[in-house]
């Protein structure tokens, strides 16, 4: 043991100070589902994994194009005489046809109501490389960015991990549909300077995960000339752009930058990433587009720790420039988005849950506030609990997005086929009906099979307070194997 | 300018202090080289690549591999039903026949001596997220890693940048053909105690770059009971293993610490890459392999800044895992780099000039002291300078590598044909010959027609200095395009 507590001092403390902030019940639940994942034939009785912003339902649009364009691999005898030029490659800038494609899907993404510059597009280790790369060119240690909660579980590791920046979590609630206004940015700000933190920037997610909800006009004007007046900087993390499903009403920052008249550009960087609105995030497509020639000029550099596989480049610069294909894989993707998030969410209208209206994103974010014991986070753990355990249903609940307001769930639904889905809608149908039907007093007793020793296992707890796990052999079943 | 210095401070420290470390002749060559590169018929007096340390000997075996095996490829007919699952793993554990191919290639290429744990190994970025990965893991702001110098110009980017850790050079010479001696670490590590530097850990590289040579048994324990002595780190850089090519002489770490009785193995981690090896800088893939549990486990969370496209982990996995591709590819490598190197330094000694002797690497540690102007470092760059614009070969100054002793330079010469091999070496000769022609008194006058107004222009200084430069669509031609 003398020689464990040593070997501890020995690693920085970044490795060993949990900040990484994966402790949380959002990749908690991914335990519970591998220890029993759901398949409709060989364990139907499995965990659904709803806790998965994942958009598996156009694959086969891709793989139509990849089979009638070989000469796009280099492992094809089409395009093998391209294999040496392109497994050399690694140029920091990209291969220049490749960011001509990310360039343009950008702007098929956005309505084509943008454009944007090839030579602003900063490749990097998908959204969380991308995240990191550009915290890394603002914001010294100790600095702080305001970020509207609820939102990503994982941006204490991207965004303050390594770069040792911390998070200000400007929190919204259900009283205007989570909107963010003027006044909380404000009063954020203010206490952060009251409390000596010095504020780098402000840092929104459009459209919102978890909320699946797009910043209207007006409020991304009124964002930018906050973060104008303050001489901060701006992250839009516009990840999800393409997931709008509803309408064409997404506004991306770049929109409303170019319309105008008094705004530094230089203070405002967008985050983007082939993960959602492509669906491919195991090819590691991050990006940050910066308006600021000197965050381009050094975040160039850092692209240097994140390069995407020149493999995977050069085979997305052809797809990506395809306009055809892209048009037609957009408007599709959209389409069945739309759909997807019909049929869930008119199945849980059917037993009276609610989620907020939304119109993006590949999840929900489900209203149980009825349904808790008590209305407090522990509240809500517990019936996340059982969601989990019971009902078998890997949910996300509220408090892992910093949301304040207990009884919220993000729930996706794009990561499954649709047999999977109706399963899904049919358990929490029967879930709502066996609780509704119980006595309002049963709600307060075991009646609810509520855990009597409730348990937030989390992630680190678990690893580090069992010899055995650390060991790398076992952390191969980690929760956070497709930590999204 | 009110705005450009206010923006200036709006970047965070590490955007804007230079500290990347790429303002050295080893990048700046690069500039010569893409402005004038050569081409044997386009551009028959142009620059010769020779600071690329890249393996361009054996893409013939990869390709024919590749051709063989349709089925390895998610974007062939006979793969594509693999498209689905491969696209969407993102899993920062890599995938395990990924790993189980490295850590077989890994111990390939170490002569099957050593074998290697498939889940001690993490993925990240290349090499360059690799370094970084293991000094996060190791290292706070302010704590020092010793380094055998000359070492790879670009440690001070992948060590020290963005973890704010810092470099001790240990400055070896030519008096023992620069080995690493005991006496030598000690003096680092007591100089450091006595500056209050925290010394965290010692790396070294083994194949050495730039001088091409293996470290013996008996260096490597030394270097061992030195780490375990001072309870200090020590970091293998392997990326060179299998370029030793005129012995089975290469020695791992892993096969003395296997050896050896008493020694604290969570000390030593190895850094490893398929960019040298096998020649795939594009692909990206680095690895970090450590003995420590702790570090495994805390870098594995790292690994999610620089994951390894599963597209190409993939394909990988399928070739790496293939034995007898494996073994013809190891010794048909060394082959082909025994008899490069031979040809190169026998047209070198035809007109005297010596290399270090060496069993490895894609270059030769050439030494050029009895032309030096003056035997200083600046004489070093005179020559360097002349070398680059009169000879047109772009190699590297030994002081680019922190080397001390003026008159080294690093060659590269597998990342060219053999006709281009031919070109370089008759342009040595005939500027040697050229040289030792002239009067020794000539030397120190105009007629060795040195620049008058010296000038070792950076990269740095140049973007800096030059407001449109700064803009991104001249940074695409800045000489670290191929950093390697």
């Amino acid at each position: 043991m003398g020689l464990e507590i040593e070997s501890n001092h020995l690693l920085s403390n970044i490795a060993v100070n949990g900040k990484h902030g994966e402790n949380s019940a959002y990749f908690d639940g991914w335990k519970a589902y591998e220890r029993d994942p759901f398949h409709p034939k060989n364990n139907p009785q499995g965990v659904i994994q709803m806790g998965l912003a994942e958009n598996q339902l156009c694959f086969d649009l891709i793989e139509e194009w990849i089979r009638n364009h070989p000469e796009a691999s280099i492992c094809t005898p089409e395009g093998l005489r391209h294999f040496r030029d392109v497994a050399i490659f690694q140029d920091y800038h990209g291969l220049p046809k490749f960011r001509k494609g990310v360039a343009n899907f950008m702007s098929k993404a956005r309505g084509g109501k943008v454009k944007f510059d090839e030579d602003r597009i900063l490749m990097s280790g998908g959204a969380t490389g991308a995240n990191e790369l550009v915290m890394f060119c603002l914001a010294d240690p100790g600095d702080a960015f305001l970020i509207p909660a609820p939102y990503y579980p994982a941006f204490p590791r991207d965004l303050c991990w390594r770069t040792r920046a911390q998070i200000i979590p400007v929190h919204c609630d259900s009283s205007n549909n989570f909107k963010i206004t003027r006044a909380a940015l404000e009063a954020a700000y203010v206490k952060a300077q009251e409390d000596k933190v010095n504020v780098k920037g402000l840092l929104i997610t459009n459209p919102s995960n978890p909320l699946g909800t797009t910043l209207d006009r007006e409020t991304l004007k009124s964002v930018v000339q906050f973060i104008n007046e303050n001489n901060i900087h701006l992250v839009c993390d516009e990840i999800y752009a393409a997931t709008v499903f509803n309408s064409s009403s997404f506004v991306s920052i770049s929109e409303i930058i170019q319309d105008m008249e008094f705004c530094n550009k230089d203070l405002i960087h967008i985050v983007y990433s082939l993960s959602k609105d492509m669906g491919l995030p195991g090819f590691r497509v991050g990006i940050v587009y910066s308006n600021s020639d000197k965050v381009v000029n050094n975040g160039r550099k850092m692209s240097s720790f994140g390069l995407v596989s020149s493999q995977t480049q050069h085979m997305l610069a052809e797809m990506l420039s395809d306009d055809d294909f892209v048009e037609k894989y957009l408007a599709e993707s959209s389409r069945r988005l739309a759909q997807r998030h019909s049929v869930f969410t008119k199945g849980l209208e059917k037993v009276g849950i609610a989620c907020l209206p939304s119109n993006a994103g590949l999840f929900c974010w489900m209203n149980l506030r009825s349904m808790l014991k008590e209305q407090t986070l522990e509240g809500e753990m517990m019936l996340w609990r059982m969601i989990v355990d019971d009902v078998k249903l890997n949910v996300s609940p509220g408090s892992s997005f910093n949301c304040l307001e207990p009884g919220w769930f993000r729930v996706c639904f794009a990561n499954m086929d649709e047999e999977t889905v109706d399963v899904a809608v049919k358990r929490i149908q029967d879930f709502v009906g066996k609780e509704t039907k119980k006595p309002v007093k049963g709600k307060n007793d075991q009646g609810l099979n509520l855990r009597v020793s409730f348990s937030s296992r989390r992630f680190d707890e678990t690893v580090l307070s069992s010899p055995q796990m650390i060991s790398p052999h076992s952390s191969a079943h980690s929760p956070l194997v497709k930590a999204t």
